[in-house]
């Protein structure tokens, strides 16, 4: 699956990864042209003989910043929007008294996938795609999405909505746009679980200036308000150990080195929002959202105990005693707030990840930390030892606030981690296999073969491996021009027909017990024509590139981008998305702190251990979509040389499945690009082939015969 | 030439670079382990299982931070140094009253080479590498400078001076140390006139935490008060105007754009202190510094006048004419400050570069304003329209502080200057014709050939060339090991013969009136040895990989800087310096903002029109040193397509000389690296051979013939 594409940002993906992944303002670029660079440096006034270069930072005036509203005002009277009125009737309840509120699309841990209950702006917007913002005023709506969902949040919004195109020209964020629309001296409400924060402090900021006040409803969600019945019910499915075979590392020695780097941080305890950490540092898995094995929870670990606040319901005796083997209490899932509030007034130094853990726990702790420090005589006690018995030194409680080290933890993985990683994609590439032998016959004999029966298909064949789960994200099968949206998710009504005279784009993963899958394909099922072919081996270049760099360590992700590029850029060529991800381990798809991408504010050095995607493309719009994508696992290059005593790094491939040499141009292709297509294919024959048998064991012994060099 | 190395940097280069190219930390790391990552990180406790690749950290046991002085200490007695005692009386003379005094290597203008008369450091420590910081104490002395110069500086200071080995383990800064040896409260005092303003905050920031604070000495220099009559006189050498035919756009031209751009920028005036950029805005070039054709001078342009602060002396009549058609009125060098005093109180809004402008200036400046804005009434001038017929609206003077924008349009060449550098490559090519013809016979002639020797000649058969001014560097000469010394220069009494049997590398360059040279070849003159070979053959493959880069427009130096090591990385071997760095026309040899380094902070994007060196090399300490080095111009690729409406650049080629095939293994070359080198001679042969006749042309014949493809 590709890394999140930066065309048109959405403002919940901004919130998300300029607070987690980069702090970068390269982030907000229009690809096309750089006008933050251009601000940063100065005009070009000089010498109009060379001004070539900066003229291009224009945008393409096609872009206009009309809203849909706008657009539909003559063909469509204006509704009566009944949970609007019902959710302004809110603001003016007591207690709550605000002018605006603010909608996103997260749940209270900046998941990436969420559960149903917390699909709010869903409800309140009836916009149901993955990204969006809505804000509300008393007389206004407004809804917040990028470049990919903007024909969907058109037919979805009804026309008391006004669509905002994020990322279009002279659109405003939504904190720029409520900030201005308000009277001064507004009152902006949010749930502050569901902001990190970053993002909190980023927009007081941006509201501050025109004067509005950012205002925290802790006590009640005023969409949960209006929803009431309809609601879903919350996940309440069972929470599962991961075996310590495929964790590789016990619970206790994960929370020893995790107490460490507590103190080493300076602080007495942590506070962990993000579900995958949760899951990896206690070998836990849950099933509370689609394509993540995690369970909604937070953890609170200190040096001589620890929580987990979770739904009781969720946990089986098996995992109770798991927990209790490890030290670790449970809590109610909605008592955070007040171990907080506890936590403070025990005098604790709690360690967050500003980045990613919620303003409400953030908020809480500082509002306690000042109580507790203005309570009389907690200074003196502060410094000196305390004589009245209780345990040792109170420390001024105060927050330490740095990038979690367990991102960092769980992206190095260790060998049982690898070993899983290792046997899911055998697993995964014999169905594969199973399912590329069915779909080349079947498209030329079903004429009415959609995209989504393949998807269905697809699950159908990953489904009957060993240790299946799920899905690892939507599946993205794209058939022609359906290719060249990035992250296109084909959907029963609307989509299209897989074309046997077409390119067929499929991007898929699975989640198994033991490991997670991502990989993506491209095919043609007829003759592909001279320009898909040299698009395709141009990726298929900057794919090769990319897999055999080798570099010293601690270089940034951001350092490799280009080795995918570089063989697209020649013509001219180029794609608008990362080349490469974190994946989890039997965990989320996508995961940090590392990437590989144009992205160049992530310093995060690619280190030995880590997995990452190598996932080039290149997206022809209204024609077809190219991506060859495996995943990687980062090693040490074991070069005859170590210069400057570095230890060179490199890739070990962890995919094993043809690319279709039908598309490939060879007369592209160097000697060393040649021997590296059949090497791997030797290696998928080799590995997979013990898997299958019969016709699919000779589909694949066809798909992997090597290419002749011209 | 090299960008500047990066193994061992100096205070003052440290002080240069992080303010004038770049502000990222990454230009502290220490090349063979990445402490400034690590520590930007959370700590790697969990799972020891991976812990290898944070292990790294840690630097080679064999540096440690003795000082010159402990080692000494046994051996030498503590002598007398007479220029201390004086300097030290000067401390407690009235007006002055400090404890410290700091004595960088610069000149007032943050010049690369600078003149004999401010080389106060050098004078003051005895001390003359080309980088290095002095500090006196009442007590101590102490001198940083960078591992190229440690054992030049042990030979050179006296017992009374500690040698700071700068970029060692454990060895603190300048700022860092003058802080901890004084007693708080103390007066650190500088001329104000060697710091930028962004390095004397930095300094001054450092100082504060151990509450000393920072002494601005305007009116006398200390160490130029000891120096008295030996000092060498300021030069004085004659202005000449840089002919339009060389210039391309004449001065009226470039003070009218300059003039949009401060208009742009909310400013009434530029103060320009950068002598290479004073000299490109007036279309005059100068002798006063050794290789860079520059002038002492100011430059103030307002919007309706401008004023030059240069020595009268050094104008002739034809420079006098030049300057008074443009509007450009003279003023004497040293009344800087009282124009600076006089413009805050006329109100101009003054647009300086902090990065390079003197902090004499811009403290000056502040002051004026202060003082401007204190007086009785002007608060409300400002606002209002003045009655009394002064011009127009006097407003309140304050700073607009950015980069120049005379720094970027200087770096964007056009098309005279573009051809003045490729006509002066093809003579400097004829001259090294000569040269290398020369010394590949000689070499075996005459067994007492030094390396000074061969530069000597160098500039002989340089200097017989139309338009020939100066070199633009000192030549590095280096036999055998020498080349491993990235900034290796040979001195009469202590450089080595020119060995036949080992590898020379040479990298040289000269002025011409229209253009400036930088080349580095490497050759052996007997028969290399396969590791020779492999390391040269991996060098040229990444001087391929970036002469052959297209990318789109925007993308930053650094991005491309990994194309040239690729090769390299991929045996585990690398070099300690950046790749690539600006370089003037008939100006200095290093220019920015542009660079194509590892230092990820430089955001600039490479644009059409500028020029980069492309010099990828490897060092093996004690044996040999490569390096390729040619200029090339950054230029439209002319692509087939143009993804995302960009336009995407490469680059053209403006060096035009053989690189020895002798070196190369063919064997690991690609095809198209072998075409690469077969078409680069054949075009060398047809560009260069014209200018030469008889043996030379047979030389240049030789050396231009086909490699065959294996």
């Amino acid at each position: 699956m590709t890394p999140l594409t930066l065309s048109s940002p959405s403002f919940n993906r901004l919130l998300f990864f300029t607070s987690r992944y980069s702090h970068s303002p390269f982030l907000l670029r229009n690809f096309s042209s750089f006008p933050l660079i251009q601000r940063k440096l100065p005009h070009n006034h000089l010498l109009g003989v060379r001004c070539e270069a900066s003229s291009t930072s224009s945008s393409p005036s096609s872009f206009t910043a009309k809203s849909s509203k706008e657009i539909r005002k003559a063909k469509i009277e204006v509704v009566v929007d009944e949970k609007l009125t019902a959710l302004r009737q809110q603001f003016l309840k007591p207690g709550v008294g605000i002018d605006a509120y603010i909608i996103p699309s997260q749940d209270a841990h900046q998941s990436e996938f969420i559960a149903e209950c917390y699909a709010r702006r869903a409800f309140i917007s009836g916009f149901t795609g993955s990204a969006g913002t809505a804000v509300v005023t008393k007389d206004k709506a407004a809804l917040w999405t990028d470049g990919r969902y903007f024909l969907q949040a058109e037919k979805q919004l009804n026309s008391s909505w006004t669509l905002m195109r994020a990322g279009n020209p002279g659109v405003p964020t939504a904190s720029e746009w409520v900030a201005d629309v308000l009277a001064s001296g507004g009152r902006v409400g949010i749930d502050p679980f569901l902001f990190s924060a970053d993002a909190a402090e980023e927009l007081k900021e941006v509201i501050a200036k025109k004067n509005h006040e950012l205002v925290y409803l802790y006590n009640v969600n005023l969409v949960d308000e209006i929803w009431k019945d309809s609601r879903p019910k919350p996940p309440s499915k069972q929470i599962r150990v991961h075996d310590l075979k495929y964790a590789g590392v016990d619970v206790a020695s994960k929370l020893l080195s995790l107490r460490n780097a507590i103190m080493d941080a300076g602080a007495s305890a942590i506070v962990i929002s993000m579900l995958d950490e949760i899951a990896w540092v206690l070998n836990l898995r849950g099933s509370d959202v689609p394509h993540s094995p995690v369970m909604y929870s937070y953890l609170i670990v200190e040096v001589d105990q620890a929580q987990l606040f979770v739904d009781d319901i969720k946990v089986k005796a098996d995992v109770k005693e798991h927990l209790k083997n490890a030290g670790i209490e449970l809590r109610p899932y909605d008592s955070i707030l007040q171990e907080i509030d506890s936590l403070a007034a025990r005098g604790a130094q709690l360690l967050m990840d500003p980045s990613t853990i919620n303003v409400a726990i953030v908020s809480t702790y500082k509002s306690a930390c000042e109580k507790y420090s203005r309570e009389p005589g907690s200074k003196e006690k502060s410094k000196t030892k305390s004589t009245d018995g209780s345990n040792g030194y109170p420390a001024k409680p105060s927050g330490i606030y740095m990038q979690s080290p367990i991102s960092w933890s769980k992206a190095i993985k260790n060998d049982a981690e690898l070993q899983g990683m290792k046997n899911s994609h055998l697993r995964d590439a014999a169905a594969l296999a199973h399912f590329w032998a069915w779909l080349e016959e079947e498209v030329h004999r079903n004429e009415n073969l959609t995209e989504v029966d393949v998807a269905d298909k697809l699950l159908e064949f990953r489904s009957v491996q060993d240790g299946f789960m799920d899905t690892s994200f939507d599946t993205i099968s794209g058939s022609g021009a359906n290719g060249a949206i990035i992250h296109y998710k084909p959907e029963p009504e609307s989509c299209s027909r897989v074309d046997p005279q077409k390119l067929f784009l499929l991007d898929s993963g699975a989640q198994y017990v033991d490991g997670t899958t991502d990989i993506t394909r491209t095919a043609h099922f007829s003759e592909p024509s001279a320009r898909e072919k040299e698009c395709f081996t141009r990726v298929l270049q900057g794919h090769i590139a990319l897999d055999q760099a080798v570099f010293p360590e601690g270089t940034p992700g951001f350092v490799l981008d280009g080795f995918a590029r570089s063989s697209l850029w020649k013509i001219g060529l180029d794609y608008r998305h990362g080349t490469g991800h974190g994946v989890g381990a039997a965990l989320n798809v996508h995961e940090g702190p590392q990437s590989i991408s144009f992205r160049y504010g992530n310093m995060t050095p690619i280190q030995s251990g880590m997995i990452v995607s190598n996932e080039p493309g290149y997206y022809e719009d209204h024609a077809f979509g190219i991506r060859i994508e495996n995943l990687l696992h980062v090693k040490d290059a074991e070069t005859p040389n170590r210069f400057g005593g570095a230890t060179y790094l490199g890739f070990e491939k962890l995919t094993f499945f043809p690319i279709q040499t039908k598309m490939v141009d060879v007369s592209l292709l160097s000697h060393a690009e040649i021997d590296w297509l059949n090497s791997y294919h030797a290696e998928v024959w080799e590995k997979v082939s013990p898997l299958l048998e019969g016709p699919t064991q000779q589909w694949l012994w066809n798909n992997t015969r090597p290419l002749a060099k011209p």
